[in-house]
């Protein structure tokens, strides 16, 4: 999009003398994440392929008891690749065609675990309020094409795939959920979670659509790693990323969907944060470029009607327990962030730290049992 | 501290060009605060007193039901002012003065309600395990000398004051706490907040001196606003952030004590995430300087034994619902930081971005009441 930024990162580093631009990195990145090598071809085929690709490590202390616990992460972030109004069809062959590009690359550069953006097989089309064409991209989590199209993938590469998608319940009532498809290195489903809260802001109100997801807080125990996927707004409350993280998550993915105007200054907060709280990584990816509608509609703001409701800001990153986080992929472009991670930093900063330790669980258990209580009365002083 | 950055603010001010400048300060502080204008004299105090003043403002909407219900907050850091080997009432009076006069001045322009940074009237001395003579700081939150001295400087400027202490507790088994007296704007002891979570990191096991606090997550009904108090270590703990909320607080402060290479990069993260996720203001203020101490400890990270343990970073800030920040006070240099916000603002973010309404806390009532059973079995997929 014209005259958006390219990254926060692109001005700090055009600007700022070395000395100074390392201190205040320090203080707005954490440690910084090494740079990692990856093979030439795959930067080539990117250029080719037109997207970026970034390559970090975070390591951690080596350990007497524990091998390092190495892993591979790639996020993917993406513009839609046809107009809105194209055949259905024809757009999900076309970003199947796109990602299956892309994940072919991460493959080669020995990515373990992929994770996708959100609904990453249609445009975000929940701020239309229409049912008719959008609800065709829904596809089943077991046997829907997308699945299939990524089970190959994952085989192939043994790599784990985190696949967001709108999913048809068909054996349930055939209603539709936002979910994420967990597929193994074997090309199997592991299972499926999904989105926990469901947003009311802004141009969505997505419970037109879907409700609240009923898969709790489950955490997938893949050969790589204990993985969980917190679904875009869920991103918000500190108590979802919280569950995840007493159920054992080693690494929580958040893939999203949300504009510039509406949340920008909150997307380098909140993930960060999660990954301090939780002493685990975490795993922030958003969607790039600007959706255009064939139909008009209305926000809820008060303007006038209009076919599109803003930028995606993409800024994928990843965040690590000791609060260091990567710098992003772009704004405005395509990318594949790889990101090789030592998951033994968690229960290092777990020690270090002591979060675990000192959070109170039992407190907060009875004080939160309370408080839904209709008659629950707040304990203020002074009233 | 020589070496020390200023501020992060004033690196990107000196290099990045206004409309760049622009663009990313919107990516990493949100809307921007609006300067406030102060008046000349107290600007003259300050410098005459060698402190920073930076003071902004942040709006709401104008509404039809309610006026607006502007609020000026007032943050301090501070150095300690003599040597830690100083006879301690000494110290003491000479943080007195120090403070006392920068809360004239804050007086002067027209600030509500003042934070002080915690245990302001001592040297941060829990890293030496020494009991003494750093207890001897110690008092009653009722009827200290602190409070007292606080006592008539809030009534003669009709000022609710924050002043965390060490507290003795005379009438229930002299035991110490990390306490927040919250003294109102008649001078009265309207009650205390004690530190909800003790760390057990770097050089602090507080729980040398002070157990985790007994007093809930109570808020204050002040004539500025409703207000609670959230000391240092608990801002890592984000259910502790949300129980304020869920007790109706508008502005939690933040009173710490933190050095840089400990947690700077989670710093700017923690607070503001808080904002965000709570629909409500909070004010983060930490100490300013390095505090050396006349005998030596260790830190328990293998290191020779020393007689400081780092650099506190000040860098307080305000932090919005809406996810914009103030820029921070100076890395190096005491400073009272006035902040004019509208409590008007809550509301409106709570009903713009829902955070409440899909909050699910029956859920998380649920899931924590499951999760502290001693056989509770995570949900966890493919074991």
């Amino acid at each position: 999009m014209s005259g958006e930024v390219e990254s926060v990162e692109s001005i700090l580093e055009k600007y700022i003398p070395p000395g100074e631009l390392e201190s205040i990195n320090k203080i707005l990145y954490g440690n910084p994440a090494l740079d990692l090598e990856i093979p030439a071809e795959v930067l080539e085929k990117a250029e080719a392929e037109n997207y970026q690709v970034k390559a970090f490590s975070i390591p951690a202390l080596p350990e007497e008891t524990r091998r390092p616990r190495l892993v591979k992460i790639g996020l993917i972030q993406n513009k839609i690749v046809l107009p809105t109004d194209s055949p259905i069809q024809d757009q999900i062959s076309a970003l199947h065609a796109r990602i299956g590009a892309i994940i072919e690359n991460a493959g080669r550069a020995g990515v373990n675990i992929v994770c996708l953006q959100e609904a990453w097989t249609m445009p975000f089309a929940f701020c239309t309020r229409e049912k008719h064409p959008w609800t065709q991209f829904a596809e089943s989590a077991i046997d829907g094409h997308s699945t299939l199209f990524l089970a190959k993938l994952a085989e192939k590469y043994k790599m784990v795939i985190i696949s967001p998608i709108l999913e048809r319940d068909e054996t349930h009532g055939d209603v539709l959920w936002n979910t994420a498809v967990v597929i193994d290195q074997t090309g199997k489903v592991l299972g499926i979670s999904r989105k926990n809260h469901i947003p009311r802001v802004g141009d969505f109100n997505e419970s037109s659509y879907y409700y609240e997801g009923n898969t709790g807080h489950r955490v997938f125990q893949t050969i790589y790693g204990k993985i969980a996927i917190n679904i875009c707004y869920g991103r918000h409350h500190p108590q979802n990323w919280m569950m995840y993280g007493v159920n054992g998550a080693e690494i929580v993915f958040n893939p999203s969907a949300t504009v510039g105007s509406l949340s920008e200054p909150m997307w380098r907060i909140e993930a960060r944060n999660a990954a301090i709280a939780n002493s685990y990584f975490t795993a922030a990816i958003n969607r790039v470029g600007t959706e255009h509608f064939p139909r008009e509609f209305t926000s809820g703001d008060g303007k006038p009607a209009h076919k599109e409701f803003g930028h995606f800001y993409g800024s994928s990153y990843i965040a690590a327990p000791d609060g260091s986080r990567t710098p992003g992929l772009s704004r405005v472009k395509d990318g594949l962030l790889i990101t090789e991670v030592d998951l033994n930093l968690c229960r290092q900063i777990t020690d270090k730290w002591g979060l675990r330790l000192t959070q109170r669980l039992d407190l907060y258990a009875a004080s939160f049992t309370a408080a839904v209580n209709l008659d629950y009365k707040p304990p203020v002083i002074g009233k």
